[in-house]
């Protein structure tokens, strides 16, 4: 997606050979256009999959994921982090460690929004090790739903995790696809993507 | 706002005299279209104000801002309350105590994306005794920009933070002002609201 690697080019800032910040518009200050054009992109890569239900996990994944939720007219799920006091019905949970904030979170879900009549989208923002996305598609299991695919914004591509999703099966669908983020600079991965036409 | 109230009437869970439960459509499963009107809603009773930033709080303030930011065209900052391994610079923090959830928490923004130059919309889903608002209004303050004024999805009319926050001065529009939810009842404040065309 052009627009959204000119935006990490021009906005996103190396701070090592592994982590590039977007704080500018993604994970902390949010640009709701860039948002909307990412939204329509994920409708673009997921036509026709007769998605019912987005699950995403607070925070960052929640903007792209009503993006695509209005687009595509389905009710969004975030899971959560941590446990609600008003989220204290049956929950499915799994456990997602993170490896940049260095911690062990437990993520969790009502089983109420999410059913075996479900074909559920995985969104996130970002894919490194893919731990987040194995703990959602945990979630999706654990409700006995269809995953119709999973859908990333920005996949570090020189770890290891789109690789591991992809040889489980999972449609993976990154908007920008980072090679390599050495000596401070950013370079995408060069690719064709098919994309099915909306 | 009709369209919300009437969402809250159906869909809403009256869990004790204090607490609703908005899970289904707002802080766990999101209803992106309802998030759209409630966004279209913001900026007609903002219009005119020469907002340029929006600010909220993790996680449930990020939908209904992301369309009110969308609407208005203008940046949304979502307040952290943990600290991020990627927001590592210069931080502006305060403190909010959560009663629903019995903890207080730190919450952060960058100093780069709210100046003194800003006016700034503080939006959140919930007001009740107004801490969430009060810390966000002193984050505001700290970046030393003009607060334009506070838009609430829900506001718990009959809990303190209202008047609280009316009484300091700042224009508060809350799109559903809920009386009571004794008797596992959710009734609404009438009353007529002046708002400003678009």
């Amino acid at each position: 997606m052009e627009l959204l690697k000119e935006k990490i080019a021009q906005n996103g800032i190396v701070l090592s050979n592994s982590v590039l910040k977007v704080d500018s518009f993604l994970n902390h200050q949010i640009d709701p256009l860039l948002m909307l054009e990412i939204g329509k992109e994920f409708v673009n890569r997921f036509a026709d999959k007769g998605i019912t239900k987005i699950l995403t996990l607070e925070s960052s994944g929640i903007a792209p994921s009503v993006m695509a939720g209005l687009q595509m007219n389905v009710p969004v799920i975030f899971a959560r982090k941590r446990k609600s006091m008003t989220l204290i019905d049956d929950l499915l949970t799994s456990t997602v460690r993170s490896f940049t904030k260095n911690e062990t979170n437990e993520i969790s879900i009502s089983n109420k929004y999410i059913t075996e009549n479900d074909c559920v989208l995985i969104i996130d923002d970002f894919l490194a090790n893919g731990q987040a996305a194995i703990g959602l598609i945990d979630l999706v299991n654990q409700a006995k739903a269809q995953i119709a695919g999973i859908g990333i914004v920005i996949e570090k591509a020189f770890q290891d995790g789109g690789q591991l999703l992809r040889d489980k099966g999972y449609p993976v669908e990154s908007l920008a696809r980072i090679a390599s983020l050495e000596e401070g600079n950013v370079s995408f991965v060069t690719e064709s993507i098919t994309e099915v036409s909306k």
